[in-house]
């Protein structure tokens, strides 16, 4: 096989942005990922449940929203047989790359889109050159197209250069909803990386600036609870019902209200509520969408125990019931100092990057730390980069978008960050 | 003209009940009463802007929608011209006979059906009999469509009677939302009403059992709050968020807990709420859909008072904004002994009425009442008269139905009664 | 014994005036009383322990309040020998004189005072005819020391009359707190009455009107709810804390909103409550001490439920523990017309009476419920009137007095009534 | 002069001890304080208005609290002369020695005690050697009996050198409750200051240790909200109140609820709350002192206006009225490299210094900060000095002590660190 040019992978992240899929329903793009791997030069490329312990999959959308995006990806094109492989929301992959003596080298890189509607204002790029959404009301709004083409653009340069040792690239599904990582770091794939590196493209860094470690991950847990209680007629009952909206309003009130912790910053959100069916019955049915963060891994159980007392009461108060489900769930994570140094190192010799920062916090979640959790846990290094871009909207709005040449010095950098670290073993 | 036999009521009934409305949609219903009507000998016949004081309707849905059941009316056959008319949500009519020397007497029946999707069991009548609601979704759940006939019928047996004075039949639309009470009250046909009944089907009173006057109306008073704030990233910048959930937290606690009043029952009750959009956003936008009541009016306008007053604090206790929309309202009202009387009176002699209840309370609300209030502040009477039927499931629930003969007794009793009243002048 | 003249009444009432005590405190007043008694020819005089249920008490003051208040009537002149044996609290009497066959007629005063400074101003007349409360902070504001009087009044007429039966007065303690009621209903005195009348002074009825039955006796509980969790530095170390306060505001914010009862009037009220020690500390302790109420006993034990429900999981909530006290009870009862009928009857020959009314509603609470439903369980008849008179200050005010000529019409109407039941038995 | 001994120190310490007085009742220490400096040879000694901006004291007593500290300080043996000076709550004095060319050099102690209830255990050595509080209920439970004896110390220890420049040593009042240290810092006797320290005994660390700067405190405002509605009869007349425990509940919920900010820690607290008068009754008036604190004094300020912000809305909520006053306040500082690094220098040379700690965190908040910020918005250098000591029992508790020896040792390294700041201007 030829390296391909830039157009080849301007292409390849523009069908991917054509066709935004969210978490777990990632087949279009997953099947395209892996046709682009099979081209490659690869020693194993795992599929679906081989990629992914299966069971520690949260958030798994109903059979029929599955079955809705499996049709659509196969209408858009997608190999039929790959598809059958991911039925059921099996997506995502790894692929392996053994060249010789050396150590296991991983680069993890995740794949999913959100459900934002994506701007048709003529002057968004993807608007003016063709490739806006196909799936409307879903975009590519955190730049997960262009890492899913950095991870193919690394293969390349990487088993084009003299890499000695094993390379391993995670596309990982399911990151907007922090539920995949745990599957992906679960899935024995990671239990011999000597050296994992992640990456993110933009995260409010111009074009040229490369963040060598990110830190400042909050540890998250996404949950669902759910309130049952019993309806009656507001007027005529009002003492009949179990009223599941007093339940949701005191414990919205409370969870917020957990006592701040003097280890380290905390977060609560009760991000998407709703309850009841009409003015005049006694909610039976209410819902509190949610998450709670901290610091450090520690500092998210804290709160997530105080959160789940505080709904079991708050049900109890009145009388109903609540299930609390985990949506998805990172721990805190730190980018090594030593892998950090190497991208540092390299950055310098790439053409185009201008800027090098040594550290920045994230100040937000990311499920990537699971995998370099295990990697670290298991002795080995683990560092995140960030890779810089002038994008014209915010993360997860409707205009994000990315300067394409950025693809291009995000690939060489990381893979001579990877290079560098085969021979050098920090 | 012929009285129609009781088939042919049976089937404008079965007719009504297969295109269930909701309210402002009657379009449908309209025409086809109005088709009736215009079988009928009758004087006037006022329809859509002619029947109500436009001005007054509340909580009319937005254009699309009424557009949406306009054109399904159409396709179910309604008459073009008479659709026309209602264009826009002016729906009911108001029927007027003038049948020489002697009172004006009135009768309010109402039209509209709820957003509850009917039952598909095989022992639900309307099923067994091929008349379940085809506008899925949407069902005659509280036996308005046998109000609607029972307004014809009563026509008919007035009008084929020897009475002597003015009828009028009021076919009201929206009173499930309290909304259409006030517009048809304001509207000028009640000004020279001297007698007033309403009729209700049901109200867990069984077949062959008449209610000579139904009191306990809670006025009422629906609201609709919609709070907006301001969002950000829950993670990262938790404190430049304007909170609308924690608002609505807030209020709901504090709605449910204004204090109680000695002067009688009040109510309240957050029936419908929700906000925010994700897990990791501060939501920027929520709403209460609500209602207050009251024994009497005053004690349903105290409420509303402290309603608003904890809807205004709890959206600035969070440094957001809300909007309070009067979705509808209901005053109290009393039926008038000697109304109730009359219906006493005649009962007694109709077929199959085995039971005569001479009061009961309906512990709900009714906009009925402005109705009852209009005749009644203009120095007239007026009563609520409720005829029993086997309902197999209460009344707003998916099983709902009723024993069609009944149909003809609630009919049987208010012409006699409309006559005794006519007669005698109480 | 000569029948006392009005000055001698007087003369005890303005005794009894000077020398409030609350609840279980009555030392000096059921003193006094018993003197009175023992000048009568009774065939029984029952005292403290042999008076009352002692087990059934409840909300009895700490060894050192009772010590206190023994001492200082001891001070005041009670007879030590009588203060010995009410000493704990064994506060109240019950005096019985048989004259002959015919049924047994009991009468119930209360005795207790209420924790109020008293006016000293000229214009309120216990300060311009000195005789102004000497144990400051307490006061007679509801008139218990004319009820008191009216008990030997009525003990004198009846007994000087031709009555035949038994006559049985209750000089029952801490009805203020509504917790002498139970313990006096369940000392074994109640158990063979026939006919129980109660009498209150006052009731917002002017003087010269008689109400001859009193109902709408709201049920009630008071409780109190005293929580504990642990304290922390609120700067240093707020996740350390468990904190009372925060639990005792998701209390009271929920007690407030416990859903309304179809069935009739409920009440709550958080009255007094308190928490924490210093602003920098988590607070460890707090209470309330509230009450529930319902227009009947089970709709204020549907609050009691729920209240106890609020409490515990508001305390749950953050991960506090909370024990919740009966501190007084009372049940709803109502008036039976027959006895009530009597006293219409007989009120019109007395003089001074101007205004005769039926029936009236208390809307407050009051244990002498406990009693009328002891007599009526049993099979027997009771009746609560009202004595209006003039008063300057409302019930519980600091100028709250009454006209003292309407001790003389209060206890002919009650004796005329006692006379007339005994003889007609009703 | 002879400088004293360390007996003489100790007895002074324990004279202190004796004689603890609340925030602005410091009259007999102040006056102790000030005839001991009258006995050295100093340039300047300002009393109470004179070292202070008077206006600017929040939190001051009644009048009658006032005047009973001050009586009992005269009865104590305090000089009359001085307490006259004093009188009104103007405590706490300023030391001037001037000693030729140099600097301006500072040294704040606080002076005041807390209401707190000394240990009367025979293992507490307040106790086993006579020196516990003789005002019941008030205790030196936080060291301030010490620094005073330090502020002594210090300067017979500089003024016996070869010190050259101008020491001023500030004796500062109130610093418990946040409120003494803006008036001394406007007092203008900071404006010349080129060099401060603060210092603190014990904080956890043991004795022997010395920490050269101390950071971390954390920016604070007490406030105290006084609520006043309405009462009324809660069973008769619920409606008629304006419940003020209802706006307390409602707050504290949102005081707590006050969104963490990502800039840096915050902390809210509700320490002290009460309200209503008796559980039947509608509670008029409530309260809660609070505070709010934030890592830096933006983030104080922040949770301020938020606190304020809910406050004011709970009130208006429930009909009811709020005032809002600050009880006292304090910013975050910072310690300064160069005036640490010194004590670092200095402390190796000190007998019985066992380990010397850079930096460590205060976690809580102190307004010692007032005079540094006072002194570093001047251009000056600021430093707070933490001097170890084993203390039996932890801060603000009952069986808190110190190992006397270690108020030489920290005389020893404040009065070498003032005297080598003096030479070497840093």
């Amino acid at each position: 096989m030829s390296v391909p040019d830039a157009d080849a992978y301007r292409e390849f992240r523009r069908d991917l942005h054509r066709h935004p899929e969210p978490a777990w329903c990632e087949f279009y793009t997953t099947a395209r990922i892996v046709e682009a791997l099979r081209e490659r030069d690869l020693d194993a490329i795992h599929v679906g449940r081989d990629a992914l312990a299966a069971d520690e999959r949260l958030n798994v959308p109903d059979a029929g929203t599955l079955e809705e995006w499996h049709d659509r990806a196969a209408a858009a094109g997608a190999d039929p047989d790959l598809l059958a492989d991911l039925a059921g929301g099996y997506t995502g992959c790894v692929a392996v790359a053994e060249r010789g003596d050396g150590p296991v080298v991983g680069l993890r890189v995740d794949i999913d889109a959100l459900p934002i509607l994506e701007s048709d204002g003529d002057d968004h790029v993807p608007v003016a050159e063709g490739f806006r959404s196909e799936n409307e009301g879903y975009m590519h709004a955190c730049g997960h197209d262009v890492h899913a083409t950095i991870g193919l653009g690394v293969i390349d340069a990487v088993l084009g250069s003299d890499f000695s040792g094993t390379l391993k690239v995670f596309f990982q599904p399911s990151e907007e909803q922090v539920s995949g990582g745990k599957p992906m770091a679960d899935s024995g794939h990671l239990d011999d990386v000597d050296y994992l590196y992640a990456v993110h493209i933009g995260l409010d860094h111009p074009s040229g600036e490369v963040v060598c470690g990110v830190d400042g991950f909050l540890a998250v847990r996404h949950f669902l609870a759910e309130f049952s209680g019993e309806s009656s007629h507001a007027g005529a009952r009002p003492e009949q019902g179990r009223n599941t909206v007093q339940a949701m309003a005191a414990a919205i009130q409370n969870l917020y209200a957990i006592p701040r912790h003097a280890d380290g910053p905390t977060r609560v959100n009760a991000g998407l509520v709703g309850g009841g069916t009409a003015t005049n019955i006694v909610p039976e049915e209410s819902y509190i969408e949610g998450e709670v963060r901290g610091a450090t891994t520690d500092l998210a159980a804290y709160m997530d125990r105080k959160a789940r007392r505080v709904l079991r009461s708050a049900a109890e108060m009145h009388d109903c019931e609540v299930e609390v489900d985990l949506l998805g769930e990172a721990p805190s994570a730190t980018s090594d100092e030593a892998l950090a140094a190497v991208v540092g190192d390299v950055a310098g010799d790439v053409d185009g990057v201008t800027s090098i920062v040594d550290r920045d916090d994230l100040g937000g979640s990311e499920d990537a730390t699971f995998l370099m959790q295990a990697v670290q846990d298991a002795g080995g290094l683990a560092c995140y980069v960030g890779v810089g871009t002038d994008h014209p909207g915010g993360h997860h709005t409707s205009t994000f978008d990315v300067v394409e040449d950025d693809i291009a010095l995000g690939v060489d950098v990381l893979a001579r960050a990877i290079r560098r670290v085969a021979e050098e073993r920090p």
